[in-house]
């Protein structure tokens, strides 16, 4: 049960996106630029939800990682098995060498910015990896480290439904975020 | 040394936002409304700075604490005593009893949003603190775990001379973070 009051039948960050509308519009404006719009990144939106799911999975977000794993299996044309691989190890994943480096970057940041090494930056470097890209990679970490803790810090709920997670999934991964909030009819 | 080519002259996220103007909006969007406006929260101004203080203390993130702790003091009519001690231990400062629960779950979600308990947040209900205000709490302590990991995890510049801080919380407990960024002409 949710720490403070919040609206029924919406799981995970929606619900507090209802309650507080005045800090949702510059978080929802975040994510949708910082995830899903083609133009603002070299990483494709699948690999900035893989590098968000890989955060939630490390904070042990339940909602987040699940959201995110859904959203990234759909902007990567459906591909379930190199979602589940990130979470549980993404250096032996199918995913680019760059990922690879770059989710180390992202794994320091989960713990500590200031665990990011040099020697972190010039691997990501020499596999191609640009300082935008590198910004990029800290920012969506980063933010995830906000957003799990905004999400479990006052308990919503996070439904055990599997098919919740990828109804919202494909609503996301299509439209992105400023979309209405996904209703789950019957709270499983 | 940063990790990444930023602009030179201006300290910690102001040359982040500057590198990447189309997520500094939704940030600077963020920070203005969750600590800066007077109408979207029954916490004073100067109390949410307290809080997003303690938790970058809390991160060790140099420029944000410090930053941040400069506004509080001027948001608090230049207690800079207060500050201080709040950095040290919230539980024995001379704070509200109400601030001081706020303080414990601010704590708890700089580990780990899920250490939030029942408990937590009963007690800060018994010293009157609302829903919103435990929402406030939360989301302020979330975004620091974010901007100090922004912040450090591309080792930006934070300055040692604490004029530069002082200058920044004066300019800032003003005018708010819609501002222009603060250029320190000579690098210390």
């Amino acid at each position: 049960m949710p720490h403070i009051a919040l609206p029924e039948g919406f799981p995970g960050i929606r619900s507090l996106f209802m309650f507080n509308p005045v800090t949702a519009q510059p978080l929802n404006d975040l994510v949708q630029t910082l995830l899903h719009d083609p133009s603002t990144s070299t990483l494709t939106p699948g690999e900035r939800e893989l590098i968000a799911t890989y955060t939630s999975s490390l904070n042990q977000c339940k909602y987040c990682a699940t959201t995110h794993g859904a959203i990234a299996k759909y902007q990567l044309g459906g591909d379930a098995a190199v979602v589940e691989a990130v979470k549980i190890d993404p250096q032996s994943a199918e995913i680019s060498d760059k990922l690879k480096a770059l989710m180390k970057i992202a794994a320091k940041v989960q713990q500590d910015g200031r665990k990011v090494s040099t020697a972190d930056v010039e691997n990501a470097r020499s596999q191609g990896a640009t300082d935008k890209e590198i910004h990029d990679t800290v920012l969506i970490a980063a933010a995830f480290c906000m957003f799990n803790r905004y999400v479990d810090g006052l308990a919503t709920w996070a439904p055990d439904d599997a098919a919740v997670y990828d109804a919202i999934g494909k609503q996301r991964a299509s439209e992105g975020y400023h979309t209405k909030p996904f209703k789950v009819t019957s709270p499983a």
